[in-house]
């Protein structure tokens, strides 16, 4: 079959075996896949994966020892927990010191004809959503995983620094408890959707005052910075960047204005397919342009700075 | 009169200046007055403080526009705020950007035959309560800080990383809601104490296992770097520590693993004068000497590295 892996460059091929079905599992054939930043951080190195790439998608179950599955269109957690270890025991199953991740540590991911994830990771798409938006379930459950990890209330006032795919849809989601929302960004070509969903964004630079929580979407240390410097003494600091190097940050100013830093990754599947469904978070603007599979090699070259990158498969 | 003050190098001076009766304030003869880490770091030019050090201290107030609180023996927080701005008006005084500092900044300490503070800083202590207790209040308080900034269940396990003065005291307050407390120190003289109110020591370096919640008060960065170890995905790294220079951490690893990273300061000294009132928190074993203001210069001597050392005035 087709796979776009990364084995230390980023290659198309096509005589990639089929993954097996296992116990549990299930063989899906992806319909349309999302470039994510992490995957083109995995190609310089981040996790030191090699495999098949891709872990945000909507697909077709193809194979599945439960007839009930079969057919059924769906989107997937990435984590495939054990589900017996202490950690999954308390909740924590995208913790699980077991887990392999789809498409980002000893897993293939979903940028192939077919691939397998557990039938406990899956969530049936409800039919009132098409796949331009379902696809975007996993990024956007991310972002729900700041709501999941910190109690935002109506009232605060909240800074999200960065205007690329995970500063959008973190956007999204913080103004739906009906807080103030200012996005500090570079691109001003995508304001205009963000001001017609009620907020106010600004070149990051020139975001004045104090924030109650400040979100830092960037992926870069520079943005940390910036987004340090707009949380108030009590606030709380929203890492979802992941960077490839330490970063030098000055703890004693986190201790003396007694500033929260909260690290927040993935997130729940089902409020995310919600919020979609119900169009309180509205995610095809989001989309640059898509590309097929056998055309994947052009894809990754174009994805990187823009919004989302889509493959067919 | 007496004054023990840092202006570039540590000295104690005779004819200092009697600080002004201002409206809202009371001038206080201090009883005894502890050293803290802070005080020997302002000597090392933390902060850029000059004037008279020390800012934990119990005394009586000899002067006040308002007759009442004349000879009541009191315990004072140590930040003065305008209680005027936004950040007072949310409760936030201690982070009021006005603020003076009593021995910190823009403020004369309490190492000296008299000094001033608001009233509204003031707490009077209890009958029952000895000077060698009530002296640690400012500490206690900002051990139970921890507990005002993040929600501590007694099913948690947590581990306190470092043996000195404020470890003793934030492991005294981690095991009062029923937590199991490990400390991992490098002092066994004071294992016994801990040992005797029910916890676990060791040596930091041998601890093993994941922690709910970890509170790094080692005052090192490698203390910090053993305590990120020690805390489990989704747990809380409690920073107690003011470093002088930029820590590297890194940073993903706190997104990857959703820590939270929650620094903790100044903290509330009505309910650590009732701990300490109660008995549920024992000071006066931290205790490891005294000296006459006097011999201020040879208290700092013998401070460093050790518990409690305190200044009789």
């Amino acid at each position: 079959m087709y796979a776009l892996l990364f084995d230390g460059q980023l290659r198309l091929v096509g005589d990639y075996p089929q993954p097996d079905l296992l116990p549990g599992e299930a063989l899906i054939r992806p319909h349309l896949v999302g470039i994510c930043n992490t995957d083109i951080e995995i190609t310089r190195g981040y996790m030191n994966f090699h495999g098949v790439l891709g872990h945000e998608f909507v697909g077709t179950v193809a194979a599945c020892h439960d007839p009930a599955w079969i057919g059924r269109r769906v989107v997937g957690e990435i984590n495939a927990a054990c589900r017996r270890c202490p950690t999954c025991a308390r909740g924590d199953e995208s913790h699980c010191p077991q887990r392999t991740t789809l498409g980002i540590n000893r897993r293939d991911g979903a940028m192939a004809d077919l691939f397998s994830l557990p039938l406990a990771c899956l969530h049936e798409v409800p039919d009132s959503l098409p796949d331009s938006a379902a696809v975007f379930t996993e990024p956007l459950a991310a972002a729900l995983e700041i709501l999941e990890r910190s109690h935002l209330r109506p009232t605060e006032r909240v800074a999200v620094i960065g205007d690329g795919k995970l500063g959008l849809l973190c956007a999204q989601v913080l103004r739906l408890p009906g807080c103030e929302v200012v996005v500090g960004g570079h691109h001003p070509e995508r304001w205009d959707l963000l001001r017609t969903l009620g907020m106010t964004v600004e070149r990051a630079e020139q975001i004045q005052g104090s924030f109650d929580v400040v979100v830092d979407c960037t992926g870069h240390p520079s943005g940390l910075a910036v987004a340090r410097q707009l949380v108030r003494p009590r606030g709380r600091l929203v890492l979802k960047s992941t960077f490839a190097s330490d970063s030098p940050l000055n703890l004693s100013m986190l201790v003396v204005d007694e500033v929260a830093l909260l690290g927040s990754r993935c997130g729940p599947f089902a409020p995310a397919l919600r919020l979609l469904d119900r169009g309180l978070v509205v995610a095809e603007p989001l989309i640059a342009g898509s590309f097929a599979l056998r055309d994947g090699l052009n894809a990754f070259g174009a994805a990187a700075g823009k919004l989302k990158i889509l493959l067919e498969v």
